[in-house]
């Protein structure tokens, strides 16, 4: 099976002409894509609705090319998208696909293999098992199924794991409350941070990173901040009832240029994480990575935090106590501009909310490129 | 003579408690404080009283210890400040010192010679002549009589000009006209677009980067951005009503072990300049300043710009449309973010609004250091 | 002929439902709507997007029940949009609709008469021509066509006239440009007030509000504000290419228990207009409308500035200096207050930047409400 | 004795000439000064720095015309400043002052008596009394003690009780730690919402509103919002250590043409409440308070908050999910245009904040006026 990722451009958050387009000109198959991650132009908290609006588009979209209800896109195509093109960042987003035989049924292929890519969705979660054992459960299985999805047999393999898990709202906290019972809180943004801890525990769990059952983990949520997955990378949105899970990896199942590699990232101004998950994958960067090695790159994820101990290498942070911007824009700004300036390129993808995902005040970052000899 | 750079936190705005420790410990005599520059944790915008509120209490703090009127320092000691901290940015100032035999009678030494400073304010502005050619004929002339004060021989020793420039108020605008005179607008927001400008077209006459005359420039201001100086820094504000000049150099008549680098940015993505800069100054940088080096470093002056043709490296970006966050700050925290990264330190002077100064959609970088010997 | 108009609430700018459940069971003729207008908890500024979020879920709703493609409905179906819910507003939209025999056909009918609604669309309109006399004109003939359509035959009768018109951006600013013309700024911002500016004269010509022709305002856009229409509400948008009018009055040719009333509204302290125009509506308020009257209360707008010389009676307001919220923003939420407050309901249209649109520093108010007598 | 109130503007939040000039030319002896409550233009959170701005200025000033450390008054001279001038509120501070003999050596006057001010400061309060009983419990005992130094006897008498409340910082909680205690949170903002609820409950219990003890209401805070004090308005701040309290009644042992009158307001649209403290004061309101009965308003003091459970009047509002701006800016534009319409003057002390502080999602009013008779 061969996996490819296009990055694409939008121009507002209900442009997905460029993906039109391609389905259009018949470079991509619609019923071949499998997940879309996308960065919109929105403030990324909770009345971010670009995010609704670019979904909508997208679905809309894809109804009419697949002949297939939008609605039912819904629960079988993942969509995480992140709010925010603060500073040098740039609208965009990329489009998985995937052909041929099913990994599954492939043999393994000589040499490093190549990018792989799994989907999965969970039950619905319930109001009273976000930010408890039984989210952490849920993540875990569908992270487990996602990766089977993928033909991926070796955990070594997987490298990120994209989450987006349900949270609680006031309407749900109070019908779990008429069904007796308790949801772990009824603040919607409390809840969220709650969802992304148990799903990074979650994926943790089933790539073996964290030893033990999801109910040993539920007292560390959002409480011991020294276990965390550096390969997990999650968000948690208002408007889903259930797990969605994009795994993806390196599989000798697989064929095509495509790699991925991924480090975690110490901290905000961690710049050697970039150098070095570029050196795994051969380019070298003078600084800024040059323009044809640029061009090998199909995509950027990085997770990020701004340290909630307000420091960073000893000195003062603001980004805490301003209540006129929210953290997370001023952290994915700042972080943007990092890796941006590393890659010459300000089409990624930088989540804000890493609680549990990479080292504590920092986060992880991966990247997805072709091989350099892809041309000969 | 010989100049001194201390690079000081503070806990808030209104902070000068490490300052005044410092003359309290004798360790800088506050007769010999010749310029204060600084970021502190406002908006940066208009109503960003952060720095009138940090100019307030350095200026009560130190007519206390000059037993000097605090009105008084406000005439002759520039304070220029920068409001906004975003992202991984950290607040602090960098108090400028100057001690022994003034350098207009000093020798030459042999050697690169050492970080030199001069300052001077010019006559009072009228409304009328901001954003035009007066004003750029004043910052010209105050800027020639700081590389007199700072007893620099040769205009390629300077090597950062920083200029507060005083801006149009409704109420100046009024004025002027009860006096029959025009100002250019009465928008404080473009004037002081207007005021950066006049100040860059002054710094360059001065250094002869533009030859000619004020009067040729008055068309070009906010209107032919491939003119522009490499070494102006400019801020404008509707609290002054002088130029206040700042010259940063390298001289053969100073001694000390400081010394400034500078290179122009050449979009918000370039990470290359940053570490030009600390190439010229003998910093090695694996990816990021290791601690050794970044111990040497005593101060770092960033000027940058949101593209305003909307693209960076081709890639769309948001900061110009964005009604909640200003573009400025959007600029701030992607530029703080990549030099903070490279130096491994958020305490980094970087401010907006850099017309002219530096390339279109740029900007321009200084760093203050220490030689690597000095400790030989 | 008879008007209606439901008030319905949405849970999010996506969110069509209530409508689509009031056309499923019949209580709306998807057919016989003729115009909408909502307000969106967006930020209202170039980058909120819930109106172009709210316009697609609402088209691609009535397409599917019209059996007519999304496309066409946008230039039939006048949907005029303001982002921002500032402090008690609550979102909602305005679905006009119109029954029975056209009023160009109808017999006067003898008392008051009832609400009256015509809508009309320009031809569209170049960049060029965007806040100059040729926009002037075109809003003047639309609106002159709208009130045909609402066959209302006395200028008296028409109460308000809602006009979204189109403005420059970037791109249509070079292509003027390669046709050899001029726009009269490249700035979406500016253009956006020049062009609701230019909306607010050419409905003053259109109703005999301003004596002569287009031409002789085009010098007093934005710069005589003196001169105003109290009855004109615009907006500006970049997603539109001509002008959408709708026109509300009160013709003795339409029936139904409906009647709009309006006032200019003299600063953003103006309670009294509020007052004022409930009475002429028969409303009674003792300080608050009470529930029965509130009951009868159809729909409510206004139009409001941030007073532009920086006092409201002779009190310095901030609104103007704020860099953290945009000033459309601050005056949204302080008049909302006022009018929610008399009204005892954060239903209320209130949309900012008022040029010429009533009072200097003030603006306009209309509401809509049925007769006392309507169950009798 | 005799109480007098001015009501000042400021141009910045620096300035503090209007005070000064009122002291120069002796309309204000500066020793007769007990208290300022005041409005700053900053955004009214954790990085709103115009609060202390304004109080460094102000005690500075006072300092130079009593010939006292600055510092000395910050522990003697209560100041109370509310951050946030949303929409049409106007940045501006009262002066409290009072001359005469003390009112506890008075003899009752016939009459309603006039304005009576007492203030009171506690003992510094620990980290970990915040949000605790000891915290309500020294609430309590400063308010009897203020209520005592306004020589007023009957609780009945008390119109209005600011304090400002210390709250938990992450330092003081790490120093409480290092004692062995533990401190409620270490979270700022959370503290500070657990010092207002404190107060409110120390307010109400000093006044007989509550009846018991402190430590029966410990569990109810922030948590039973049926409880609340209909006189209390509470401010929190990191900058205090101690309990700082302003006691404004009515009372027979003073003279002078002052009264203050007080309602709780049932909703951020109470409207209602406005027009009847103003009647209570024998202000007739023609919908708007005319320009002679305006001149007797000396003070105007405001507690609301944002409806937590997400609705107004049934209504959905949108303050608490904005990521863009904070939903106490909002409320207070909201409430603020309320009461300043009605008034026709934008000097209105609204803070936000008010749990336990009036009826759940509303809050109160306070108004100090002279009486109609005063220059007869």
């Amino acid at each position: 099976m061969k996996a490819n990722v296009h990055r694409l451009s939008m121009q507002h958050p209900g442009d997905v002409s460029a993906l039109e387009a391609l389905i259009v000109s018949g470079e991509i198959r619609p019923e071949e894509i499998v997940a879309v991650i996308g960065k919109t132009e929105g403030n990324g908290g909770v009345n971010d609705f670009t995010r609704g609006y670019f979904t909508q588009s997208l679905m809309g979209m894809l109804a009419r090319h697949l002949n297939t209800p939008a609605e039912a896109l819904l629960h079988t195509l993942p969509c995480v998208l992140s709010g925010g093109t603060e500073g040098v960042l740039s609208p965009h987003y990329l489009v998985f696909s995937r052909g041929g035989e099913h990994p599954a049924a492939s043999a393994a292929h000589a040499g490093p293999g190549a990018l792989a890519i799994g989907v999965a969705f969970s039950q619905p979660v319930a109001a009273e098992e976000v930010g408890r054992a039984a989210q952490i459960r849920s993540v875990a299985e569908a992270v487990v199924s996602a990766i089977a999805d993928a033909g991926i047999r070796s955990l070594e393999d997987v490298r990120f794991v994209q989450v987006k898990c349900p949270c609680v709202t006031i309407a749900r906290a109070q019908d779990a409350q008429r069904r007796g019972k308790a949801a772990i809180t009824s603040d919607p943004n409390r809840s969220m941070a709650y969802a992304r801890a148990a799903g990074a525990f979650g994926v943790g769990i089933a790539l073996n990173e964290l030893g033990g059952s999801a109910d040993e983990y539920e007292t560390a949520l959002l409480a011991d901040f020294s276990l965390h997955s550096p390969r997990a990378s999650i968000s948690s949105g208002v408007e889903i009832d259930r797990h969605e899970v994009i795994v993806l990896g390196n599989s000798p199942a697989w064929t095509g240029p495509l790699r991925i590699a991924h480090q975690p990232m110490a901290d905000a101004l961690d710049i050697g994480s970039v150098y070095k998950v570029l050196a795994e994958l051969g380019i070298l960067a003078d600084h800024q990575v040059r323009e044809d090695a640029a061009a090998r790159i199909a995509g950027v994820l990085v997770k990020c935090e701004p340290d909630r101990r307000g420091r960073i290498h000893g000195q003062r942070h603001t980004m805490l106590d301003d209540t006129d911007i929210n953290a997370q824009r001023h952290v994915r700004g700042a972080v943007g501009g990092m890796v941006a300036s590393v890659l010459g390129d300000g089409r990624i993808f930088v989540s804000g909310g890493a609680e549990h995902q990479g080292p504590d005040g920092g986060g992880l970052l991966a990247v997805i490129a072709a091989a350099a000899d892809t041309s000969s």
